[in-house]
């Protein structure tokens, strides 16, 4: 168990290195290399979580779906608004998301590996099929198109914003756009209930490190 | 004057090259040897239009804000819809206009060059000023936050839209993100008024030549 957990926090330590070197640099510029010395782990431990250059670009897109933190509500639109709330204030702190965007907006590496936004779009379009169920969104709403353009849009303001002379906030700009977006989708009653803002981002992020601990404890078996 | 229309039509053809090369391969990888095959012309001529690679970026990035085509209407918002759908039905059939958005979405080439964001953001901002003065945008919209906005997420689609397995197409896609957006802003009376399909996309394209000829004309000093 003890080697099994060693065997996780090392995967995890060289995903995070590579994700970093991508996302400065770009995946093509990145080398094992250097990897490996941002790493601090050998050749052979690098090789057996991650045959290839290739695979470490895999693993960065997979861990980057993610609803960490986002805690179970009421309502199913303020999860929704949650995770990208969140997902805002996590992005330029975690080079693991960052590079997963970048490598999905880069066309050569797009190519190569695909990119996270079907499994976002899909994990959205849920979170809208179960809000209908529940009569929070407007009966004609397109739970698939409307996933699919909160995925396009959410990536769209975090690319802009960072190539915009000034400094913009990002999740003071998602939340803009989500009050934009969920004011043509929720109905009345709950568009009035529902908390967006940047300070939200903030607060579920704070909250986060202890929500991670239980998480982690759990799925080790610490906790029952 | 006959010497200054063909300069006027080298420059275009120069730059118009160095576009589809950029819009295929990037900037980065593009050299000036393939951009004088494509276009045709002499190292001479490219040199006095643009003495550096740089001045091509430039010129392409410069000739991505652009109305054309757009005809006034009694609704400035129709102008601004009519504005983003028209942008979407050209830029995926003029090299220029993807080049742009390609350069604009790679940090390194952005970081030499900025942008066309800017300029896109205050020309909305300014339709968004004029239809509020008239009345058809509801009062408490900050102008330039929803032009940020508008210009975010219309990149945003385009570059998921591309990234998405299946095909989507750009117009529809924009008027889907469109409806969004302006269902937030616009007063009732005026967005049951506004025409926002990808039809309206194709007809103000097919429209165009007609417009450019007239411009081009009067540019010239052909017609009065």
């Amino acid at each position: 168990m003890a080697q099994q957990e060693r065997a996780i926090r090392t995967r995890k330590i060289i995903l995070e290195a590579a994700a970093a070197i991508f996302d400065e640099r770009g995946y093509e510029s990145t080398t094992i290399a250097e990897i490996l010395e941002r790493a601090e782990v050998t050749k052979g431990a690098l090789y057996f979580h991650f045959p290839s250059k290739g695979d470490l670009a895999r693993g960065v897109l997979a861990a980057a779906v993610t609803t960490d933190g986002v805690r179970s509500h009421s309502l199913k639109l303020q999860e929704l608004a949650d995770t990208l709330l969140l997902l805002a204030y996590r992005l330029p702190r975690e080079p693991m998301l960052s590079a997963a965007l970048r490598m999905a907006v880069d066309p050569q590496s797009r190519r190569l590996f695909g990119t996270a936004w079907p499994g976002w779009t899909e994990l959205l379009a849920d979170l809208l099929r179960e809000a209908k169920a529940r009569g929070e969104i407007v009966e004609h709403t397109d739970e698939e198109a409307v996933a699919r353009m909160i995925v396009s849009t959410w990536t769209g303001v975090r690319v802009v914003t960072e190539g915009l002379p000034g400094t913009y906030d990002l999740p003071g700009e998602i939340a803009l756009l989500l009050r934009l977006l969920l004011a043509a989708v929720a109905v009345p009653a709950v568009l009035s209930r529902l908390e967006i803002s940047a300070a939200r981002a903030a607060y579920l992020y704070e909250d986060m490190p202890a929500w991670r601990a239980e998480t982690a404890g759990s799925a080790a078996g610490i906790t029952p």
